[in-house]
């Protein structure tokens, strides 16, 4: 069941940069001022469309709606790419008869300037639709499928968001872009707090590659239609994460080359940092992710990474398992071969270390390491 | 020209790990008294033979060699693995009379325990000799060829090096493995000086995949065979840098999978900090490193790979190299296509960056990465 949030619609149009048949600009329109928050990327080389966003979000409290292109990135482009990405801002608010500003995103490849053109033809020739995956189709770049998905609260109000990202996602490359709509009618400060807190539960424990782009940006708009009762806003925080959750994990199943997802648990940790580092560590380890593609149980590189993580760690309190098998006991357990060699053959292997050093737990997710995403990723630009 | 250190000799032996006609154990002899230091892996899972050895090093001011084995990293193993090793050397100690401490270095699959009957069978039948490249052979695991170098100094005295290390190096797994020997009399206190500054410089600061190993070590012993001159000891130190130099650069040519060497200059950036973490990000990101294994122009990932390191930049002071081809100058430079892509298909690219904030430089060696690494990699133990 798709839901549709209320005052919301799509644009989408058709540049030609991938095929002449493919959507590949997408302007969100709100119909109403529509009130907004947003997560940036924290590379330091930011793409103009995310200094114009950041910038568009601090100095304004109405916004008319979002103008995203895929293909090219707008990064890299200097002064240029800002007078780019303004001319089409400008160009889409007249076209469109928009009151408020526009916020901004692209996704491609760096340095190229934006094709100004292309995009205002896409513009005058988009039609107006309310389909969430035809929304998540025209934002795609090396995805193999759209990402979307939405959620309805008590009360009838709608959260939907559409993602893209493939490749690079630390939690945020090759570009991760995700837009949330809601109808539900909150304030910007409520929204920017239950963004920041979903995120840190979600996109910031995912990763392809460990990679993060200058062009992610999570953004997350309310058209205000729908009045939330106080004693539902707690519930609209833990949809967001529900969301939030369901798009990241879309987004590592499509990682560029991935077979099968990797959960990574690390328990029992003398602190937060400790848990963290080894769930990150052991997520984003290619020896790691390469075994898993090889459905090989080399639990070493495993015990390997942990250590190699600067956690806190000992020996003899360590344990490790893949799934449900013990595969070290502060020595190494004799597991059934067969067995967890089918377990790793199918498409979600889970791990889990525990310290047995306190009480702090943390998780990562990831993919696993194929030749496929070497052959995607020798030949982008050519 | 190879050159051999007085007073050194070695033995190599057939456990049979890999295949029957591949010597898979080494013993180093010092004949006189050697003094010693090393240089070990800071993951914090360190395996038995690590442990034992920074031990011996600590409480004993001379030894009589080293005793390495290929096939079993003898990490992950408990107490048993620290019995397992501290058993061979004692065998080793007692069959060939060495009076003194003998230092330890396992490489190979974690989690099993050392066959120690094997070793001891093959350490029996082990041949004297002193054939370095032999030597070399002798710690080979997934390495493709032996790694040695020497070097003669002022006076006649001869520093030599063997090194395994294929994959995982970071400056340290999978795990690297080097001994160097030099008939040079000089106290341990200098030798250790002049190795944690050699391998700050060198080994510090290459890497295949940013994994550091359970039981990377590097040792250098001297058989204090020959009296250096006070005037000579700065030779000496030069000496051990370009020696380690070699060695480092050796292993990144046989990185598993590795078709190029890539050599990172992080130039004029506002500290050293910065410019360390700028070199090491862009040397390390898959993105890049698969870009140039495709003979891909796609500078996009340099730049950004910059942006995500954390060190201070600013786009519109910001230049990047390839080779020396400009590709960004505050803005994309015009580049000839058709040269740049054949100095990319060439066995070793340069990529500088200069921040142009200060007068901080850094570099970092790295390979290109290929479907062939993760095939050497999805099928390890099995």
């Amino acid at each position: 069941m798709v839901y549709f949030p209320e005052g919301f619609k799509f644009y989408s149009g058709f540049a030609g940069f991938y095929s002449s048949d493919r959507p590949d600009v997408l302007l969100i329109v709100s119909e109403k001022p529509a009130t907004a928050a947003g997560v940036f990327t924290s590379n330091r080389l930011k793409a103009a469309p995310v200094r114009i966003s950041q910038d568009l979000l601090l100095k304004n409290r109405y916004f008319s709606g979002v103008l995203v292109n895929a293909g090219f990135a707008n990064a890299a482009t200097g002064k240029k790419g800002i007078e780019d990405a303004e001319e089409l801002l400008r160009y889409a608010a007249e076209k469109f008869s928009l009151p408020f500003p526009i916020l901004a995103a692209s996704t491609g490849v760096i340095g190229k300037r934006l094709p100004v053109a292309e995009i205002k033809k896409a513009l005058e020739g988009a039609s107006e639709h309310r389909d969430l995956e035809l929304a998540a189709r025209s934002i795609m770049t090396t995805d193999t499928f759209p990402k979307f998905k939405s959620l309805r609260g008590n009360g009838g109000y709608v959260i939907a968001g559409i993602s893209k990202g493939a490749g690079m996602i630390a939690p945020s490359m090759a570009t991760t872009l995700t837009f949330v709509l809601t109808d539900a009618s909150l304030p910007a400060g409520f929204l920017k707090s239950c963004l920041l807190a979903a995120v840190e539960k979600t996109f910031n424990r995912i990763s392809v590659d460990g990679e993060q782009s200058t062009n992610d940006c999570i953004l997350l708009l309310s058209s205000n239609e729908k009045e939330v009762l106080k004693i539902h806003k707690e519930e609209f925080r833990r949809l967001l994460i529900s969301l939030l959750h369901d798009l990241s994990i879309q987004i590592l199943k499509d990682g560029e080359g991935a077979t099968k997802l990797i959960k990574v648990f690390a328990e029992g940790f003398a602190t937060n940092a400790d848990a963290d580092a080894a769930a990150r560590k052991i997520a984003l380890s290619p020896l790691v992710r390469t075994a898993i593609h090889g459905s090989d149980p080399n639990w070493g590189r495993i015990f390997s990474a942990v250590g190699d993580s600067g956690a806190s760690v000992r020996e003899e309190k360590l344990e490790i398992y893949i799934g449900k098998y013990p595969v070290f006991k502060g020595e190494p357990v004799d597991f059934p071969e067969e067995e967890l060699s089918r377990y790793l053959r199918s498409g979600e292997v889970e791990i889990r270390v525990r310290a047995n050093l306190g009480r702090h737990d943390s998780y990562f997710y990831s993919c696993d390491l194929s030749e496929e995403y070497i052959r995607i990723n020798s030949s982008y630009t050519s």
